[in-house]
């Protein structure tokens, strides 16, 4: 007989297995289905591994600039296997971390390929777990022991979390070889002397910021006239005066027209403004978005309503079918491992008739860690504007601030938007060193509703970065100080 | 004639020149009177310069472990010349920053020694302005052109913000030579192989973290039983676990009872638990607190009530005595840049009869940045226990964090208290990693008056340092998920 959950869970990412932990804490009988590796995308290819790279890459450039803090340091090399392999260990250490997570919370996992076989009949939903219809992509670890394997399982609640994978332009195919996806960034075999990133998001720029800092030649194609398209665009344009500054190459409002492989890497070609040229470099990265991993799941076969390409869900994970439910990147944007958390966690809370609150979507920060790094939450100026508020702006430079001319650090901007009339905070936004760890004030902040006021009487430590926060309200009323 | 005022404030440093750009946003005429160094001890001698040389600590200790990264660097060595010019150098760049500020919002600086000759007779307060009575310790930089001299100034209100000088313990005065106060400590002229650090505040482990990490023998002696002893016991213990396995020595519940200096340096006798022994180091660090500088101001002789040299004042910064006010050091604890400049803010929107609120003496953050380093709000968990509170305390490590763990900071921990009744925050304690930028978010929801439920709601940026602050609030309530 097929064991029965209260919950199951297809996916082991973020979303999945924080689901997990929160349903086997409320007491449900919960199981996680994975067919490739515990932590997902995130922990495995995205979010942590890149880190690692980045934190090697940071401390190569510190060594670099030794002499600006006095120290005497012989020019710095690196050994790029190294650098991966530490990369790929903080994965697997971490994916370690996750399994022990699952089994002491003892939640089953079941590895394989989830496809619903029932649901929405009154009765339990039935999945079946088989192989996967294709290889998996990269396996990162061997099946652990002592996992459940296929077979059918009958659960009252099922949640999908099956995440997302690049997105794929036709004739720009990854090949592994000279076109890359996030996949073959993450582990190069060799330092390339030169790339192409197509994209400049936070994939795109986090690799881009990585190959460059460790000495590759590196060109940025973007489509839009902005890079990081969705940032506000002042902080966009400190953030893409640094890089160039690095000897990063950006074309943006241009587009990849056509990619050929030739003999020592790939040729582009790229029209701006009319004009075409063609670029030369050992490889392309291909970092235009990612997709939702809808498929396979016999999801449209049991009801559930997709569109385009992501699986429809309510503010608490709830598709159309009762008992099924998706969250995470599959669920739609923003595609951020910390969405798929919390939506997990508001998913099981609402299953368990807690009163669980439906998350603000406006108030999930983004961040991204090249070098300087990218921070927001909100609305940006430009946003705010579009929906018709009348704002105040406040802006402060790192240069401004002690603590960033003591740390070196003296390139960067925090901006404030605040509506006028009410002094609601809509929005925060920041270029430069550590911001990444900054904006959590704000999301506080915002959460609590506080307006610049609260924001003014709050002592921020000085001296730390952080106090730019400060002087930026003080600046969107006249009253900055340190400018 | 002399000069007039509306507001005359007595030295420059954070407290003061905050309180005058302030005077001057919101159109009072208004003096700063100097004799040593804009910016005061924060920025010539304290937060700042002390912050330029553990970065260069910081870069040292990456550099001399690059393998852990992956990279290749061969044994660092540094010039303690050139570290201590690039944190004289960070302080002479802010010092002239802050003239320019004074000059940008068109505030005379007068250079001189300050006494009030009048107060309190419903005219306006007099100030003579002449020779310090003894020339100043550490003259950082000569005298600016163009500023106002000794002279007799009235002003309709006076603001006291001389600051605070290191504490001397009889029979072990500085000498420049062998004991140091923090001014020495902060420019050694070569570097020492062996220190004795007395007093493990802020200031003590600072200097005892930046000296072990380039190298010295350091040992700390504490006369209390815990070092950084303002600070929660549980973060203290993790703190100097690192500390030790640094190298560090580190002696509690130890008195120095005696200090003799010999041809190579000190000889530190100090007693710990009814014995004695007798430690041997090149120099000594005095780092048993400060006190503030009442002196020389005449404040008796106009009437203001000084108690235990510290300046008696209200929630706003009044003293006894109509039209003179204090702020910052000289007005008593805690002694810090960023109470000193609210204070100052609070003290000059009161006089313009603003609304003008209390600072909320609870909620001011204190950091300390040594490695690790060391960062709080708010009641520890024993003094909320002292106060009859029942609390509910959430942990969280560092090495449950995937962020930390890419950075290669896996010790630190995150700790929340929580009033058990009433969900509020009453503190938080840190210490690791980037913890001095991390703090401001409990501040800000401190502010606010958040309870658990609402930072649980929270979404913080993944992967982030921060979510370890959102781990430990849902940790308090038996809700963690990595751990």
């Amino acid at each position: 007989m097929a064991d029965t959950y209260d919950i199951l869970i297809i996916g082991g990412g973020p979303g999945g297995y924080v689901a997990a932990i929160r349903a086997a804490q409320l007491g449900f009988k919960t199981a996680v289905v994975e067919r490739e590796h515990m932590g997902g995308i995130c922990l495995n290819w995205g979010c942590i591994p890149t880190k690692a790279l980045l934190r090697s890459a940071e401390v190569f450039h510190y060594a670099e600039r030794g002499d600006n803090y006095g120290l005497k340091i012989a020019k710095p090399d690196f050994d790029i296997g190294a650098v991966v392999k530490r990369s790929r260990g903080v994965s697997a250490q971490l994916n370690g971390g996750v399994a022990g997570l699952m089994k002491k919370n003892k939640i089953d996992v079941i590895w394989g390929q989830a496809k619903l076989s029932k649901a929405g009949k009154g009765g339990p939903v039935e999945v079946v777990v088989g192989e996967p219809s294709k290889p998996a992509v990269q396996p990162q670890n061997p099946v652990p022991k002592g996992v459940l394997g296929h077979g059918t399982y009958k659960a009252k609640h099922v949640i999908v979390a099956t995440g997302a994978r690049p997105r794929v332009l036709p004739g720009i195919e990854a090949d592994g070889e000279r076109i890359w996806t996030y996949f073959e960034a993450m582990k190069p075999q060799a330092m390339p002397k030169s790339l192409i990133v197509m994209g400049s998001g936070a994939i795109g720029i986090e690799f881009a910021s990585f190959y460059r800092t460790m000495g590759a030649e590196v060109t940025v194609v973007e489509l839009l006239p902005q890079i990081l398209p969705v940032e506000d665009a002042e902080i966009a344009a400190v953030a893409r005066k640094q890089f160039e500054k690095q000897g990063m190459k950006i074309l943006s409002d241009a587009k990849v027209a056509k990619v050929a492989k030739t003999g020592e890497g790939v040729e582009v070609t790229v029209e701006q403004g009319g004009k075409s040229q063609v670029l030369r470099a050992e490889k392309l990265i291909s970092a235009v978005g990612v997709q939702g991993n809808t498929e396979g799941l016999n999801l449209e076969g049991v009801g559930v309503a997709v569109e385009r390409g992501l699986v429809k869900v309510d503010a608490y994970g709830r598709t159309n079918v009762e008992g099924v439910y998706a969250i995470g990147d599959v669920a739609g944007a923003p595609m951020l491992a910390h969405k798929a958390e919390h939506e997990g966690t508001i998913c099981v809370e609402k299953i368990k008739g807690l009163d669980a609150h439906p998350m603000k979507r406006t108030q999930i920060p983004g961040c991204t860690y090249c070098q300087p790094q990218v921070a927001s939450v909100g609305l940006t100026e430009a946003k705010a504007k579009e929906e018709g508020r009348e704002v105040k702006v406040g802006r402060f430079r790192f240069i401004g601030n002690g603590k960033a001319i003591a740390l070196g650090e003296p390139d960067g901007m925090v901006k404030t938007v605040f509506d006028a009339k009410t002094g609601e905070l809509l929005g925060a936004h920041m270029v430069g060193a550590e911001v990444t760890e900054l904006i959590q004030g704000f999301v506080i902040a915002m959460g609590l509703e506080t307006t610049e006021e609260e924001l003014m009487h709050t002592v921020f430590p000085h001296p730390t970065l952080s106090e730019m926060m400060h002087e930026s309200v003080l600046d969107a009323y006249g009253k900055v100080i340190h400018m």
